[in-house]
């Protein structure tokens, strides 16, 4: 059975808000874990929309404190606490970002939310592990935008081979031996007979990653943070004729994100994040797609499987 | 012609969130002039959807400080500076949403937002003008809930008859006396017959007006600020058979806020704040309409003309 390791876009538009899209807010359910990165206004209508349970979301990473992207933590903090949430919620952020919402929790006489928020402060001057377990690893990595901002990537970690049943019978396997042959080894029968490792297992699933890039300026330096991912979400607030905007703005275009997963050796690559001043993506889609052709344009209320 | 005086529903939902529904939120367009009434998350979507434009909204009245009333305020004004906004911002709220307001704007590096954002701290003793030009008059008046609650009136002042071009020609009436003959005198021609009023003018359209309540429990003493009204929203949260959950939230049953529009007299009753434990109002509504026929659910993204 293959366990989820997917992507759902609750909103994706830039800072100005539209009548069709929210901003950018995604759930990453790894494996039953659900990590929310970003948390725009109007975050908890979207989760409820795509049937998300807020009591499952543990995690929440906010990339960086630009209003469009946790204006809408406080808003699902109270509701957590009307529902009477009793499990950590663990909050990777900026550390700015816990003063504001102690301030908030304050004013709204929550200071006692009845469960424990563990805020985690971001480094943003080099890539650093924020959560690791058997399953997965998440690692901030510095972005270039107009204030401090980080990427997040989340990768499965490597699961060993499953052993083949039949084999164990056939060869006369001791239990002992089973967690070297997952872990690689080959078995040497009693006969002196050796059995190669690869008739005795079923290897494991490739390990899976995602990595999350908005807001960021075209940043070469986080290459090495995005090395081998199978699906890359990078914002492309701009086309190319606005290049100059998107320098000033520390923003990228269509072109400069399909470079970034190019270069990275990315599998797949999702953007959004547009400027209202288009009436479509289109030319920004185009754009991206020339450089890098496994480009999709992210589809707010979409999952996307990695 | 007249001129618009209607109510635009943005959000009725109550504190927890829904798949379908916002948190409070409405706009009134009295004669051209916009006032937002409270402003949950997600008021920003709802006024485009509507095809609201943001810089029309000089005015903004905030009910009472439960973040399902004021969440979307830090975000609508963030825009309304990314805009580049120059008017005047008038808020209408309790005295403590400046602090909220000016620890947000300081937060986000936005202490000068480029327009002056002018609070006017509510009474919650007594009801109180809270606004008042040619055309409009907007009062504040106390409700009963768990902390400091106002509910707004809004009343179209009375206009002054159209005087009949015919009749100035006809009884020679010098441009002196149009200003009595509008404002109700007769006409004495130089013959000494006397003209009645009623053959000079056509009478203005009667003044319309009307009133906002949520949140707030069953409350009798805010009638007199209610008398007459041609539209009254009144939050109905629950069903008659969680009267007591409904007195000990300081919130109201359907049947109740029938009861305050039979009451004042309110020509018509809009209800909403329903919550989510029920699938459909259905209960709440039948209820509301056995005590006051003239009860109408609200509907999001509708709007009602007064």
């Amino acid at each position: 059975m293959t366990m989820p390791f997917q992507v759902t876009i609750l909103g994706s538009s830039s800072a100005m808000p539209t009548s069709e899209k929210y901003p950018t807010a995604q759930v990453l359910n790894v494996l039953g874990r659900f990590f929310l990165i970003d948390c725009g206004e109007g975050t908890q209508h979207q989760l409820r929309k795509n049937r998300i349970n807020y009591s499952k979301i543990n995690h929440i990473c906010i990339s960086h404190l630009h209003g469009d992207h946790f204006f809408g933590l406080i808003g699902f903090i109270s509701t957590l606490i009307l529902q009477g949430r009793k499990n950590e919620l663990h909050i990777y952020a900026h550390s700015e970002l816990q003063r504001y919402t102690k301030f908030q929790l304050e004013f709204l006489q929550m200071n006692d939310p009845g469960f424990p928020i563990i805020f985690h402060p971001l480094n943003f001057k080099k890539a650093q592990v924020i959560f690791e377990d058997k399953k997965l690893k998440v690692t901030a990595f510095p972005m270039n935008h107009r204030i401090q901002c980080c990427g997040f990537r989340f990768d499965e970690q490597a699961r060993e081979a499953n052993i083949i049943k039949e084999k164990i019978k056939e060869y006369e396997i001791p239990i002992r031996e089973i967690k070297h042959i997952k872990a690689g080894a080959d078995f040497i029968c009693e006969s002196g007979q050796i059995i190669p490792n690869s008739e005795l297992v079923i290897p494991a699933q490739t390990p899976r990653s995602y990595a999350f890039c908005s807001d960021t300026a075209y940043y070469e330096k986080m290459i090495p943070a995005l090395e081998g991912l199978d699906l890359l979400y990078h914002e492309a607030t701009f086309a190319d004729e606005d290049l100059k905007i998107a320098q000033e703005t520390y923003h990228s275009t269509g072109t400069q994100a399909a470079k970034i997963a190019s270069l990275s050796g990315a599998g797949k690559l999702l953007i959004g994040h547009f400027s209202t001043r288009y009436k479509t993506p289109d030319a920004i889609f185009s754009q991206a797609k020339a450089v890098f052709p496994n480009t999709e344009i992210a589809q707010e209320n979409s999952t996307y499987q990695i």
